[in-house]
């Protein structure tokens, strides 16, 4: 064993607003032999979120800023190469938050070994990760919405949102989601069963086009947009409804002052509105039981996820700028394996 | 019985931004005799409420707005001079929602007949009416302050805010109010027990002020105001703070587009806050006995309340006007008995 040649991606430079790719670095590394209790990994798939945005303008947020030269947080999926840890073999498949790095030294901590299922290892990053985590707690747990109630979710066609739409639709409710561009707003109605999907590039009046979808009022919201959808949608509640907060994607990156701003807070009080923001692993006791019930879903076939996944870690700053111009389509993930430059083992 | 001559406070014009005395007309009326289910009451107080407003628009709002014209809504208490209704007698005092009117022939409906007491009849449209109901519930049923947790009440000299940072102590809270001026926010700290009250008017940074006086951060924020002192209490919540929304004076009478909306939405989901809108009368089934509680403090004297009172209905309107530039202190009341015009009887 030896140092091991492999890349990485680093923040070039703090982003004060949207990022590009020339806000990050890819960058050759040796990654060093693990240590007592410690294990190498080689990476499958590495996630790409918005939110990780939050943390790369300099400014604290609910976890600390990075620094430029810092590896891009995220969660990845892979094999395990060497290990001087008691729990973990080589050749396991492991999920970690090592981020975005062809391989990896990493301590026990954190990682849970993924046994092989019939869904592929990159599901542990989508439906069966925290997206598809955030959908489940957040429907059910905080938007319990109820049989006959309208359910909104805004970016359906992303990552929390399609399986978000997808788990209201399994408690009875009327389903609405937003999204961009036709073939998404299909997919959304032919595939997954959305009740209706809104195209919001195609609507000048987002609150009108919410209010024609549903007049009756939308009983829960699943909110992973903020801004001006958030504000659209706080007008088109029904009595009672819940707004739950999974995902500010319009406001990450943006300074206070110059956010849109919430303007319809009234409804809060005429509609008896409840608004509220979670952490999903605050439920981190209840994933496995979560995961259980999602993949049973999956495996019946309830239950659909698509994923948009680009070829190497070089590409992971371009698919990272996308998502704040919509251009995913499904979860966003990088394919690590392939990625030339470290020697395959 | 025949008709009798009084007086009554209509809408002059729709009011698109704050009132001011101009909107309003007195003007004087004969009011006929009740007919049978009926009775003739005459004023003593009625109640000058900021949330009035979102009516004067011309604008749907949670109740149908007013015309030109239409007698000014609130709440008032008063006495039976005749009665063609089983359940009053003359003399009855009696507290319905006749509005800026110092005669009325009203149903029973709505109609609650008070019993005489230690405290004076305006209590029943203060402390022991809507205010102190919406204090009692809003405190005690939705923030739920724990013992050692941190409440923050704006408006906190106000009808609801008073007795509402009250109610918190007695839970004990420590609890901080904002208020406009020293003599408001010495009346909050040395007469109510309030832990800190903070001087909106003094501070140039509000959330920099709510923050020195709460380090630890707010568990409880209930809000009377609304726009950019909520914003700036959302920046200033403990983990899985409550905002409860009661009021939102900063925001009636402005257009949508021109408030300045909350900008802060981020802590919603990083400080997993809940912010709840409620209406009060959802909880009238409880009003009997949250009544008796409140009417215990009082009798007690751990509960105290304060009443910013003009005499007279052609007051009234400059009152109104007065509530948005914060000059009342207390409960805001019209005694309407001695208004000149109608003939005492």
């Amino acid at each position: 064993m030896s140092p091991l040649p492999s890349r990485q991606v680093v923040l070039a430079r703090h982003i004060p607003g949207l990022p590009s790719p020339e806000d990050f670095r890819v960058e050759p590394v040796d990654v060093p032999d693990p240590k007592e209790g410690e294990l190498r990994v080689r990476t499958h798939y590495v996630s790409v979120d918005p939110g990780t945005l939050s943390r790369l303008g300099g400014v604290a947020s609910y976890a600390p800023p990075l620094a430029p030269g810092d590896v891009i947080h995220s969660a990845a999926v892979g094999e395990v190469l060497e290990s001087r840890h008691a729990s973990f073999a080589v050749g396991d498949l492991v999920l970690g938050a090592w981020g975005w790095r062809a391989h990896a030294v990493v301590g026990g901590r954190g990682l849970r070994k993924v046994e092989p299922g019939p869904e592929p290892l990159s599901a542990e990053l989508g439906v069966l990760g925290i997206p598809g985590l955030t959908a489940y707690f957040g429907i059910l747990e905080l938007g319990q919405p109820k049989a006959g109630e309208t359910v909104l979710v805004s970016s359906a066609a992303g990552a929390v949102g399609s399986i978000a739409g997808q788990l209201a639709k399994r408690r009875g409710a009327r389903v609405v989601g937003t999204a961009g561009g036709p073939a998404k707003c299909r997919w959304l109605v032919e595939e997954l069963g959305f009740d209706v999907a809104v195209d919001y590039r195609a609507e000048p009046d987002l609150e009108a086009a919410l209010r024609r979808a549903a007049p009756e009022g939308y009983g829960v919201f699943l909110d992973n947009v903020g801004g001006t959808t958030l504000d659209a949608a706080l007008a088109c509640m029904a009595q009672r409804g819940r707004v739950v907060v999974s995902g500010l994607v319009a406001d990450y990156g943006v300074p206070a002052k110059q956010r849109a701003g919430l303007k319809n807070t009234p409804y809060l009080i005429t509609h008896r509105l409840r608004m509220e923001g979670f952490v999903v692993l605050d439920y981190a006791e209840r994933f496995p039981q979560a995961r259980a019930e999602l993949r049973q879903w999956l495996a019946d076939g309830t239950l659909r996820h698509r994923e948009h996944v680009v070829e190497g870690l070089d590409a992971a700053p371009a698919a990272f700028a996308g998502l704040f111009r919509g251009e995913n389509f499904g979860r966003a993930l990088v394919r690590v394996l392939k990625t030339p430059g470290p020697p395959s083992r």
